[in-house]
This record gives structure tokens, sequence and C-alpha cells, in this order.
């Protein structure tokens, strides 16, 4: 589609190259856009940008962080024995809304994904490893909270022989029934996992 | 949700004001934002803060444009005489894609809407009864070129007895059958409309 301004072109090139974006959307997007006050949008470009310039790395588990030791790395309170490995900062969100877990955090940035060119190398493993030999900390849990896809599976299966060779306990996050699910909804590999993994019913959390 | 880095924290808030965007869609675009190069990052923000900045609308039609007259209102193998009414850009698009059209335009820049407070005085109304009561030229058809909703509707009521007071043609897009359709797949509206619409088979345009 030709356009009859080079600008809103340029606009619609650069929103279509977010994901999940096409061109309609990108469209949609701009034209809303357009249709705001100046100052607005002039806000809106301007956080990007300064998100993109100014957003530092925790120097310690690699979170997002504008600081250069992240407040969850800060916090005195919490275990710094026990790490929970997750692939982005999405997943911290989830697991810190749970309000379940007292540890620290590490962010790969990603998982193992060969079909993607994506190597250990690409992910924050080294930094991980560094912990777990020479830490501040002695470290005496890491859990494996990654995707249940290939991918996850993958990178979970390289961490775990990496860390047992360290002599650090690795666990991963129980897979079975959501809480207030139905077993007619389940999908089948999740309901053969669960059963594979049943517990006593003594054992099984009173919540 | 909270966030550990305030500067990711506000280009989410932003992100999830476009519209269809919600807040977890947001923190999908804004950690791929992250990711990229800097000076790409800044050749996105740029670009939509230039088009804000920048764009215009052609002093004519009301279109989007670079200049102070739209490409298609300085083409002079268009009919100035021929006007096709339109809500928005896409819509001038979508027409232009058809090549069947060799008119000129007016944007509108919206629909009608009570329930939004939206009123004609909030559309470039004026600015058509401008070019057909004293444009540079004479107007014999305006072809009102809106979406089939209530909104649309409501807006060709109200140019359709305005134009007419001024003595011009008006005239709509013909409902109907999609070509290349099935008539069951037709919802009930539109096949009853193209039964009531039904022509002559000579009269049946041959593509």
């Amino acid at each position: 589609m030709s356009l009859s301004s080079a600008l809103l072109e340029a606009a619609v090139d650069q929103l279509a190259t977010l994901p999940g974006i096409g061109r309609r959307t990108a469209m949609r997007l701009a034209l809303d856009l357009l249709r705001r006050e100046q100052h607005e949008v002039a806000r809106f470009s301007e956080a990007i940008r300064r998100m993109r310039d100014e957003v530092r790395f925790c120097e310690v588990c690699c979170n997002i962080s504008d600081e250069p030791r992240c407040a969850i790395c800060r916090d005195p309170n919490r275990d710094e024995a026990l790490i929970c490995v997750v692939e982005d900062i999405r997943d911290v969100i989830a697991i810190e809304n749970t309000r379940q877990y007292k540890g620290r955090y590490h962010v790969l940035g990603g998982v193992i994904s060969p079909m993607d060119g994506i190597g250990p190398e690409d992910l924050n493993t080294r930094q991980l490893m560094d912990r777990v030999h020479s830490g501040e900390a002695k470290v005496r849990e890491v859990i494996l909270a990654l995707g249940t896809t290939l991918e996850g599976d993958t990178t979970g299966f390289y961490l775990n022989r990496k860390l047992t060779e360290q002599g650090v306990m690795v666990t991963v996050l129980a897979r079975g029934l959501s809480v207030g699910g139905d077993l007619s909804n389940a999908d089948e590999l999740t309901l053969g996992r669960s059963i594979a993994d049943r517990k006593p019913y003594e054992q099984s959390t009173k919540r």
C-alpha cells in the first residue's frame, strides 16, 4: 500500500517491526497516535527511547534495574542461598505476584534454542555459574523455573548438568493440574504427569 | 504488577495506551525493544515523534499529506467534480488499491457517534460543505463510502441531508454479496439487502 505521507509511512514501518504487529495494526496504531496531542506523543516516544538508553541490568542477577544492583538483590531479608532461574523479567513478576518466594533470582534473558542459533553463551549462564562458584554467598539450591517447552527443557537439562557438577541441589517447579482446574480441561500430557507425580494426601498442601 | 525499573514501567505504561494493547502485550513489546540496538530504538522513537510533529493535513480534502495539498488533490487527471467521503486514511488506501476510482476524496476523520460525544462539528464536515458550496470546482456527485455501522449510517444520514440541500447528487456504495463469496456464508442482513437491490442480469458487471 502506498501512503500519501512519507512520515506516516516511516512510523507505520517502525511500528510493524514490533512482534505480533502487522502492517494493518501498525496503521491503526499510527492513526491513533496522530490523533493525540503533540506533547502526549512526545512523552510516548521519549519513554521508549529513555528506557532503551538508560535501563541497566542488575550486576548480580541480570534482572532489569535502574541501579547497579536490583531491589531484590539489595533486600537483606531475601534468602541469598536460594536462586530461582527464569527466562525473563515477566517470569520474575509472575513469581513475585504469588508472594510465595523469598529467595533471589537469576534472569537468563532467553532459553537455549538451536533452531534460532541461541546457545548457552548467548544467555546469562556464565554469571549464574559465577554466582554458584564464587559468589558472595554459598548457594544451597537452584530452582529451574523455565517454560515447559522443548527450549525450556533443553535449557533445564544443560543447567542441571552444569550446576550438579558444582554440587548444588537443583530443583524444578512442580507440574500438574492447575488449581481450580477441571480434570476434563487438562491436556493429556499434564494429566499424565500429575498421575505419575501423585503424592500422599497428607502431604498435599492445605490451602 | 510492580517492576524493578521505573524506566521500563514508564515505557510499558505508554505502550499500553495504544488501542488493543493491554499491559501484558505492552510488556512483551517493551522487552522486545529493550533487546534491540540503541540506534534502532532511537530510530523507532524518532519516527513516531516526527510523524506527529510534522505530518500535515491536505488543505482541500483533509487527507494526511507531507505538503499543503495532497498528491491526489494535486493530480490534474483526477475528476474534481466527484468526491468520495471516507472516515479515515485507511479507507482511502483501500479504495485506491481497487484502481477503480478516479475522483477525489474527503476524509472526515471519524464518524458521528453520540455515545462517544462525537458530533458533526468534531469532523471535517465544514470543509466538505465549503468544497461543495464555494470550492474551486463545481461538485457533481458525492459518494458516501462510510462503514456499514450505526455510526456510519448516522453520518451518512446527516451528510445526505446537508448535501442534498446544496443540490448535489449523493450516492452510496453498493451493498450485497462479496465477490467470490458463498450464499450460505453471507449474513442475513447482507443477503436480504442483495435480494432487495437485485438488478437485471444484463446490467451486472462482467468481470
